[in-house]
């Protein structure tokens, strides 16, 4: 809205913009404190800037990305990370034959790096690309270096302490959810169709 | 749990698996009819080929994937869609560089050929992974072909008619819950601080 030329806006027009409701965004942005001003709106710049500040986003991150295979090069090309505040600063693989290579002026590393990568990158947050057989271990190694948050691609639920935040990207549950809706439109059978329907 | 030689589960062991109640799961499935007995718990096998039936599962799902760039590529080689339930049968792109190759016997089509394609393999999903500037053109394609049901990689929002479900997995997104989190604990300045601390 800030590109549009945009100055001020409604928790209405935020609503329609979002899917929701102009109540649920006053609700919503009440739980961080004072916004806008009764009958004029949000100012957008400075909504924008607070928003940002309550994503954790006023800072850029450097990220770690750990598997240089195809999800993770997927990752690497993923257009508009940067954008968004997050910049992958350093590849970690445990591949040789991969290990030295650049991708757009980013080196390859050792695995066996990871610490002092980590630390002299002052890096919190890693994107995890790893099968899923190698998804612990990697993360046990990347919480004892000082990571605080993952993002795991690999299909595997991983076990973090307290303190250390994962987010899990499942593509075949993403696929699941349109499966479900799918079949309950019709295809599914008997009992549960009648949860569906008002027909006896 | 069925792999594991399990005949019968209570909700009291689903829920911890999964990171919730047992009530939380008894009033979930209850939504989708009678599961289960008070006292005995669920038996395995059939609560499996249950959730599968819910979920839209007990099909086999062909999907066409559209973009055979670095992000289809990844999409293709990612574990475990097929064992899940979905098979990549089909592969468009248009660029007549990739056309005619193939990715493990799976041969990349034209987008020209879309509504042939989807018609005689009768496929209704799509994994859309083309650039965001081209996903709503592409998307507008599908839904005229038939198909029902979109994941969607391309960072762009889409607009569908009724009856058509689309999911979408914005990395840039995931990465913000966990920045989010990250700046929950400490680093967001002042106002933001107050409310979830309880020093005044």
């Amino acid at each position: 809205m800030e590109e549009e030329g945009a100055t001020t806006v409604s928790s209405r027009v935020l609503a329609q913009r979002v899917g929701t409701t102009a109540a649920q965004v006053r609700k919503d942005l009440s739980l961080f404190g004072t916004f806008g001003t009764r009958g004029l709106g949000y100012e957008v710049r400075s909504l924008r800037e607070r928003l940002r500040e309550i994503l954790g986003l006023a800072q850029e991150w450097p990220i770690a990305l750990i598997g240089a295979g195809r999800i993770g090069s997927a990752l690497f090309e993923y257009p508009n990370l940067r954008r968004r505040g997050f910049e992958i600063v350093t590849i970690l693989d445990r591949d040789p034959r991969k290990i030295g290579r650049s991708w757009d002026g980013v080196r390859i590393r050792s695995i066996d790096e990871v610490g002092e990568v980590i630390e002299r990158l002052r890096i919190k947050v890693a994107l995890v690309a790893v099968p899923a057989s190698e998804a612990q271990g990697v993360v046990d190694r990347l919480v004892g270096c000082g990571i605080r948050g993952i993002l795991n691609l690999a299909p595997a639920r991983l076990r973090v302490p307290d303190g250390v935040t994962v987010n899990e990207v499942d593509l075949a549950l993403e696929l699941e959810v349109i499966s479900y809706a799918l079949g309950a439109r019709g295809t599914v059978p008997g009992e549960i169709r009648q949860d569906v329907t008002s027909d006896p």
